[in-house]
């Protein structure tokens, strides 16, 4: 096993736990913001997906570059469908990785300031998915999701 | 230096943030409940504190105690203290771990239904952190907060 599928184990225990999470949530939900100027539902699991995809491409390839596209997510459904394509494509970025590429530094100046190894790059996108995901717990919560799973899914 | 004192690095980045997000709180804000049956504020923190260094003294002694105290802060100040004083016997604790000890299995039956590894249960620790310092962050929003600061602190 490489680097970075040991490293996609260990991403996978929280990313699985996403639809599960989305699941509980109907349609009106996803344009909910429990405060003003906060992202929707929709709008924060769509950061989710693109800053993970985002910073996973960067790191396999040494390129960063920002999403800009937006969707509005009309339902969970299409929601769900996005959490599986970003998912698909997230995870054969990662089990691409050779070891010498997680070792690879990568120019992330535009936004930390500073070069950072692909596998550190890795493990802040890692720690970027788990303060979201806490987050839409919380949100889940405030819509009135009265069962919520674990905030780990062990494979 | 250690693997626990690597593993040391990656928690500071983010309990350090810890102070900073509590000192955006005022005294009112920590009996908020967000919604009917959720932690206060006061109790998230306190959450927070209690599991990271019960798993760390699991991690480090091999023996699982579950916390029984709750103190019902009145002020900021006293729950600042209790950061401080929790950061602290957690730090000393992680720093104090051999190799051997982190490559060591400890009985988590009471939790987990099984062993684990030391290493193993410290990374769970520093996941269990991040998610509910999201969730804090979703708080502090809720109670007022308008200027947060970054998820990670870095050293």
């Amino acid at each position: 096993m490489t680097k970075a599928q040991r490293f996609l184990q260990s991403f996978m225990m929280h990313r699985s736990v996403l639809p599960e999470l989305v699941s509980k949530l109907s349609d009106k939900d996803l344009t909910y913001t429990p405060w003003e100027g906060a992202l929707s539902t929709r709008d924060l699991v769509w950061h989710m997906l693109t800053s993970s995809y985002g910073f996973t491409k960067a790191a396999a390839t040494g390129t960063f570059e920002r999403s800009r596209e937006k969707p509005d997510f009309q339902n969970v459904e299409d929601l769900q469908k996005a959490v599986q394509e970003f998912t698909d494509k997230t995870v054969a970025l990662i089990d691409s990785m050779p070891d010498e590429r997680v070792d690879a530094m990568v120019d992330m100046t535009a936004i930390f300031g500073t070069e950072v190894s692909a596998g550190t790059l890795l493990q802040t996108m890692r720690d970027h998915e788990i303060h979201h995901k806490g987050q839409l717990f919380t949100y889940a919560r405030l819509v009135g999701v009265d069962s919520v799973p674990m905030f780990i899914k062990r494979g």
